[in-house]
This record gives structure tokens, sequence and C-alpha cells, in this order.
């Protein structure tokens, strides 16, 4: 059972959180490493998409998204109509999509003798479009609402709509109009924009359906986050983030292939240090490569095995040599949190992400993380020649996984806490399982098992936990759960209808909202990609030989 | 006593008036007439404007405006404060004028994590900015109205709104920003466009001072108005009527000296006919130079009017040749609409404007202003060789003078009457003095003065009427008068703070709205520019010689 705080609940320990952060500067950027990444910027690939159709949004009370979209005509047909002042018509471009909608507005019967003011709605759910944003009950900045005022002039015009949007569905209202004339909506269309370039084929038909259907649905999820960085959002945020960036990146290497936009990714982290030398939780690519001050301590970890995994996947060790100095000092960094007992000490000064789930302790999971980004750079090193950088890792690792074991873990339950209050979560469980810390896969399975169980165990409430704990299942032998575990979480969005997979979603409340308003969530997230991956690449699900 | 219509009776009035007249379609375009056009669009030029203050509206029950402006600090602190959402401020530029506004919107305190949404109302007067445009009462389009919601993704971005508004106030509102940085308004500027590319001098200090300020505000009523047409309003409608822009012309000879913005709009006009010949009441220059369905049989004739004094103004007379057959048509046309006994009948088949008061009888006024029209086209005719062309307007004119003394003359009551029901206006007296009509300067000035003074005559509502008034009064020797009615009127708008002249004023109700509300009225009206050509070219208000 996942807790549902109220936003001013979010609110004020979002805030309590941050109060305790310390916010350094940022360090000097780093001309050579932004370069690297200003040559990498790709270009945009665009698909042009008529409307399918124009659909009426019908009241669904017993459906998990509350309505039902209903096709009134076709997408052809829609330059036959003239529209007036009070109109309203949803378009359906019949999937999700990043980029800009462009029309021709043409006035009809006469001449037209004034602007004419719409307001267009984007909604990659029927919810965007079928009910008001206002009165708006969110905690984060009502700006990310997807709607545009516009008032065109000097009639008929092509228009196109300046701000990029992610969408599937457009309301368009005739706010204002004159009497004098009518409105008609001419070349309709949608430019998808992506830096994807390829198509994957489809899972084999010898896979269930759902599994290629979730694959496909992962697959649409990240190329429509893959614009110019990888995306955590397109609709919002639209940062980039190095925990979603890992598995975006994991997802590419199975799927698209655009490997370099991963490189692009590490080097403008590379390029935007905190000046303790962290890299950023995330950075902002617009107007120009920007320093965020949110720097992640879980994340920065996670950098190190993102390098790793790229190199690997790649090949590419001349870019792990190059910034192997900036993975050698996130490591540094953070282990200054470790205390001699080899036991990771979570101070709040630099924020510990983990999951959004209420309440939850950080230390134990961010100690079995550093764990497992400390082997991933032994493997690292390995690979491009630095093994005499990191010859104290063997022990710190050996301290880490023996402080865990000694400290964090209830023997009695077959469970690993975390915090001073021996808080049972699943997110400990998984990185600790991923860490390899357990004595065995037995005792591995048994702590997954035991948490996912327990009433009184903290659950995962974002895709990206719920992805640890699918790897983690995968790493001790868990394969049959594992795969119940995608069908049980993702399948259930591709259920009620998701074409790209949500920032987030608790199948038990799907229209719940982390920001206390579902218009202010975003349905097409980086970090809910991974299932094509683990299908792919980890062989999740892949039918026995017949 | 000007009635005051609601805006429902308007609104009927109008769709009756309408209803009854032939909207005849576009004539064939004149490719050569709208090359000339072409050629001779103007550069605009580019003032730079920074605010000078930042004020706020108070409320001021009894000044006819309801609003004074307080300065609450001076443009140049702008840039030290820092502002969130739900703050907002008023700038003033310290006048009036048409064009762009630009800034740079900064983040204070962190880097940006959203984009902000801003809500921008642009003032001509401080009603605008000052009181909320909604519910919105008007029956034309809410589209008019100058505000402008805008959302900007990547801050810090320099800004320009894309579109061109009318204004000396704008309100800036902050309607959604994120709580996690505060934001600065730095470079704010505004970018005042005209084609008038000189700036008379005032008038000598040995006049009056409200002359020289009435002269002044008409001069910058003018500018604003000189787009890349002479525009009827900045604000609204920005379209190119004939009405207008004769006396545009008329204040441009004795003031800015853009001849060539005259002949491109009679080229304008010329290219864009009806099909049976007659010139467009107004025509739209965008996207592209366009028909409108709005034919004027008075504008018609003043069409030629305006061809004649541009040719006279300018010594053009290439023009005048070539654009002669077109005013030739328009009288052909118009002559028609006059019957065997030399009346001009107003079939309401092609409209008469004259002026808004509601009920207006048009005919009387109409057939002098025909007559008028038909005695410049003798002097354009003469000045250009054309004489053998209108060998039939004398025994015409001579027709028409004579039938309005004898059918619409009422010698007891001195008034020249309108119509069947024999309506007394102030419109008719003006046009037919304007026309010569009347036997003497005597009989000429009793009309009018018994027009104003009168309870039931139908006075003016429009600054376009009541320039014909004082026009009219010149004519036949009411210097006094004139002078006085232009300080009722003209002076008036000055006294309550008017930086531009506007397009509807009744001194006994400022505030009364042909639109049905205030917030649609346009405050920069071409047609209110007169008083400066009355000044300068008729010698109003000339001091008598020390």
């Amino acid at each position: 059972m996942t807790t549902n705080p109220t936003p001013e609940e979010i609110a004020k320990a979002v805030a309590a959180e941050e109060a305790k952060r310390v916010n350094l500067p940022a360090g000097e950027a780093v001309p050579a490493f932004l370069k690297v990444a200003k040559q990498l910027l790709p270009e945009l690939t665009e698909r042009r998409l008529a409307p399918v159709a124009i659909v009426a949004a019908q009241p669904q009370p017993d459906h998990p998204l509350r309505f039902s979209m209903q096709t009134l005509f076709s997408g052809r047909q829609l330059e036959q109509k003239s529209w007036t002042e009070g109109d309203h018509f949803i378009l359906d471009f019949g999937g999700h999509l990043t980029g800009y909608l462009s029309f021709r507005i043409v006035p009809t019967g006469s001449v037209a003798d004034s602007p004419v003011r719409l307001r267009l709605t984007f909604g990659e759910v029927p919810t965007d479009v079928a009910e008001s944003f206002h009165p708006y009950t969110g905690w984060i900045s009502a700006a990310w609402l997807p709607d545009e005022l516009l008032t065109i002039d000097d009639l008929p015009q092509l228009w196109r709509v300046a701000r990029r949007h992610a969408f599937r569905y457009v309301k368009v209202e005739i706010v204002a109009a004159s009497r004098r004339f009518g409105l008609r909506f001419e070349q309709v269309t949608a430019h998808a924009m992506s830096s994807a370039t390829s198509e994957p084929a489809l899972l084999p038909d010898s896979y269930p359906e759902w599994i290629r259907q979730v694959d496909l649905v992962s697959q649409n999820t990240l190329r429509d986050c893959m614009q110019t960085c990888f995306e955590d959002g397109p609709r919002r945020d639209r940062r980039l983030w190095v925990g979603d960036l890992r598995l975006q990146a994991l997802a590419n290497y199975a799927t698209f292939r655009a490997d370099s936009l991963v490189k692009r990714c590490l080097y403008l982290f590379a390029g935007l240090p905190r000046s303790d030398g962290l890299v950023n939780g995330c950075v902002y690519e617009r107007p120009v490569p920007t320093y965020a001050d949110t720097t992640t301590l879980d994340y920065a970890a996670l950098y190190c095995v993102t390098l790793q995994e790229y190199v690997e996947a790649s090949g590419d060790q001349e870019t792990g040599r190059d910034l192997w100095p900036v993975a050698l000092r996130q490591m540094d960094v953070i282990l200054q949190n470790v205390d001699k007992a080899g036991v990771f000490i979570d101070t709040g000064e630099t924020w510990c992400f983990i999951d959004w789930a209420f309440g939850l302790d950080k230390s134990a999971p961010t100690h079995a993380l550093i764990v497992f980004a400390l082997r991933r750079m032994l493997r690292l090193a390995e690979s491009i020649g630095r093994g005499e950088d990191v010859q104290a890792y063997p022990r710190m690792i050996e301290l880490m996984v023996g402080a865990a074991r000694q400290h964090l873990f209830d023997a009695s339950a077959g469970l690993y806490t975390s915090g001073p209050a021996r808080q049972i979560s699943c997110a400990t469980q998984a990185w600790m399982v991923l860490a390899d810390i357990p004595e065995s896969p037995e005792v591995a399975q048994r702590a997954i098992r035991n948490a996912m169980q327990r009433n009184d165990a903290v659950k995962p409430i974002t895709p990206y936990l719920y992805h640890y704990i699918v790897e983690a299942m995968l790493a001790c032998g868990m394969e049959t759960e594992a795969l119940a575990l995608v069908k049980s979480y993702w399948g259930a969005m591709l259920d009620i209808g998701a074409d790209t997979f949500w920032e987030a979603f608790d199948p038990l409340d799907p229209l719940t909202s982390p920001y206390g308003d579902i218009h202010a969530n975003s349905y097409c997230h980086a970090w809910s990609c991974s299932p094509t991956w683990l299908f792919r690449a980890k062989g999740l699900g892949r039918p026995a030989p017949v």
C-alpha cells in the first residue's frame, strides 16, 4: 500500500528536506567538456502527422482515466467544417508525440475583420482535455499546465505554435471571434520530433502480446524523451537527470542505439560540476547549458555506473578515459560520507533521491548503491587500464559490505533496515541485492519477497524504483516474479490505455499525483522506459525455445 | 444631447442596416495598381523607449477617466526589483505609442526550474490597465482586447512580444511561476513604430497653450496611425478607411509630409474595387492586400476628394491622371442613385456612413457630399487637363443644388432636412455648407447654428463628424465658433489627459462606448487627428499679428 500524503504534506516535507541541503554554488564550468557536448548536438528528425479523428471525451466513472474518447468524425473531414466563437473540438493524433502543432486558419463566409483568440490545450491523456485545469491544486508551478492562449491577426494565416508540447490530443477552443465570419482549420499537422533515427522491429510473435506491447510503449516513451538530450519528461521538467539517463541509456543500447546522445549527456554533466566536484542531479540545456542547483548524491554515484555502461555498450574507451577523473571525483566526494565503520551517513546536506515514497529513509539504499557503483568503477578501471586509481576500492567494498551485513541486516526478519528507526523498505532490499551484499541468492530473494509482502514496508512509488526492484529480482534469480511485477505495473498502465509510460503510477490509485493535481503529471517519462531493456538485454520474458 | 443606445440596440440597428446592403463580390484586382502600392511600402522608423515610471492606478470617481496614475518608482529602479507569482506592476512609457514590447526576464535567487506565465495588458488609458476586461459586454469581438497570456520557457530570455500593440501603459502580471526563483525584468523597452520620419516644430508661443497642445496631440495621433498605411486605429481595426484617409492626408500635408504614403493608400483602394467599380470603404493590407466587403457610398465620393487634394498638395499630376478613371467610375456609379429631380436616394443597398449617430438619416448629407465631390472633380479635371470627361458635371451640380434648396430646405426653420421624416441633423447642415448649397453665408451660418442649438437635432457622435462641422464653419465664416467647438471637443479630451485623440468621445459622457464596453474603444484614432490641419492649413486660431 502506498501512502497518499496531501499536497500540503508533500510540500512541507520537500521544504524540510530542502532546508537541510547545502546548495553549494556552481563549480567552474569545464569548457572542453561543454565543447564536446556541443559538437554532439543531434539533429532532430520530424514525422508529420495529420489528426486521425475528431473526438469527444465521454465520462467513464469506472475507468481509471475517468473518460473514454469517442470518434465524432475522421481527421480528413475537419476541413469541411466551419467554427464560430464558443465552439470547440478535440483533435486526436492517434498516439503520443513530442513536438509542434501547425495549422492554417481561414475565414469563411466573409473577410476576417478582426483577430481570433484560441485556447489550445495539449493532452497526453483524456483527462488533460476533458477537464478544466482550474482550480489548479498542485504545488508545482501552474506555468507547466499545457495550454496556450493565442491571438492570431490577419487571417488567413499559417500558424505554428511556437512552444513544444507533448501530446496525443489537442483541444481547440474558439475563445473569441467576430460574428462576421466563420473559421476553418486546414492542414492541421503535428510535427513529432525526436533524435531517435531508427525504428526497431517489434519483438517476435513468439512473445506474449502484452510483452510486445509493453516493449513498444517503452520505446515510444524513450523516443519522445529523446530530443537534444535524454529529457526526463517532454511535457514537464524537460531536463537531463542522471537517474533517468541511466535507464534511458540502457533502453537505448537495446533499441535506437543513439549512443552519441548518451555521450553528449555524460559530457554535459561533466562540464557543469558543483564546486565540490559532484555532478548535478540535473542540468538544463537552454538557453545555454546551465548548472542546476539540485545535487543528488545517489545520482552522482550513478553517473559512474552510466559511464561504465556507456563504455561497455559503445566500446568508446576514449570517452571512458576522458571522463574518468570526473567519475573518480564523484566517488572521492561520496566516500567522505562513509564513516570509519564503513556505514554511509545521510546527513541530508546532499540530497539522496532513491524514490519519491513518502517518509522513505535513504541511508541504507544509498549505502548499497555506493557499493554498486564502486564495483562498476572497478570494471570501468579495468576496461580503460586505470586500475592503479582504484586500488583502495576493493577494501572499501569489503568494509561497506561487511558493515551492511553487520549493522543493517535484521537476520530474524530476513530484511535489511535503514536508519536509526530501522525502517524496512523495498528500496533498501533492491539496492542491497544489486550491490551483491546478501551472502547468497536465497538471502537476497527472501529480503525482496519479505519487503514486497509486509504491510509495514515502505513500497515503491515511482517507475524508477519499480525498475530497480525488477533489476534486483533478475540479479538474484527471481525471473518469474520480475516478469509478474512488470506485468502488474507497466502492464497495468498498458491496460488502461497508456500510449507512453508515466512519471507516476500507483496501480491501486491510478489518478494519484505526487504534485497534488493530476494535471501536473507527466504521462511520458524517461524513468519508466526500461522494460524494453529488461526484455531485450536481460532476456526477461523470453519464450523458451520450442 | 447625444442619445446613448444600449449595445443591444446598436447591434440590432447595425444588423438591420447590414441586412439591407448588397454585398457585391470583389471586382477584379488591378495588378498594375497593387504593384505601385507595393513599391511604395514604407520602411518604419523605430524609437526605443524605456519606461518612465512604475505606476499604480488610483480610483478617482470624479475624474472622467475614473483613475489617476500615481508614480511608485522610476523606470530606472525596475531592474532592482524581484517579483514572484501573484505580483503585478504597471509600466508607464510616458506617452502613447504604437509598437512592440521587449524585455529580458531573468531568474533571481536560483536557476529557473520551470517556465513562467505572464499576462500583459496594454493600455492606452488608465481604465485599460486598472480594470478587468471581464465580464466583457461589447458587441464586437473580444479578440480585440489588448492582452496577451505568455508562457516563457528557458529563462533567462530576451522576449519580444510578437503582436503589435497601441499603448502607454503595460500591466505585467506574474500569473504563474515556480516558488524556487524570483523574476527580474531588465532592458524593458517599447519599440515605437511609425512611417512618419519628421517631427514638426510646435506651433509658436504666440498661440494659446491649449492650441499648441491640441496640435501636438493631433500629430501624435496621426504619427501612431501612420504605419504601412494610414491605419484607422493602431489598437483596433488597424485598416485603411477612405474617410479616415482624407483627414489623415490633410493633417499629413500640414505636418509630416509623407505624401507617398497617401499615394500608396490611393493605389491600394484603386487596386481592390468592388465588382460595380466602387472602391471599398476599407481594405486590409495583410496577409496580402485584400478587398473588404464593406463598401461605403459617401467614402467612395471622398476617394475622389482625397485624390484631388493629393494632387494639389503634392503636385503629382501623374498619379492624378493614372487614377482618374477610378475617380470617374466612383461618380458614375454614385450618380446612378440620383433621381431625375436631382435628389440622392439612399436605398440602403450601399452603406452611407456620415457618422455613427444613432438613427441618423444619411440621405441629405450624402446628397450634399456628392455635390462637394463633384465640385472637387471639376478642380481635379482642370489640373490634369481632363475637362472633357466632366462636361456633364456642372449641370448635375446645378440640378442637385437646386433640388436641395427646393426639396430639402425648411425655410421657416432655416435648416436643411433629411429623409421623408424631414430629420434635422448637424451632419446635414455641415455637408450642405461644405457643398456650397446655401444661397449665402448667412443662410449657411444660420443652418449650422440652428442645428447645434436645437434639442431635436441629431448631434454628431464621432470626431469625424465634429471635424466636418468645424470645416463647414470655416467655410462660411464662423471662425470663432469653429475654434470654440475645437476647444470644447478636442480640448476637453486634452483636459482629461488624452495623449492621443480618441475614436469616440462624448464630452457629456466621456466613458461611453459605441461598442457597449469602453475596453473595446480605441484611444488613438485617425479620424480625430485633423485639428493640426485646421490650425496649420486653415489658419484656425492663428494669433492676430501684434
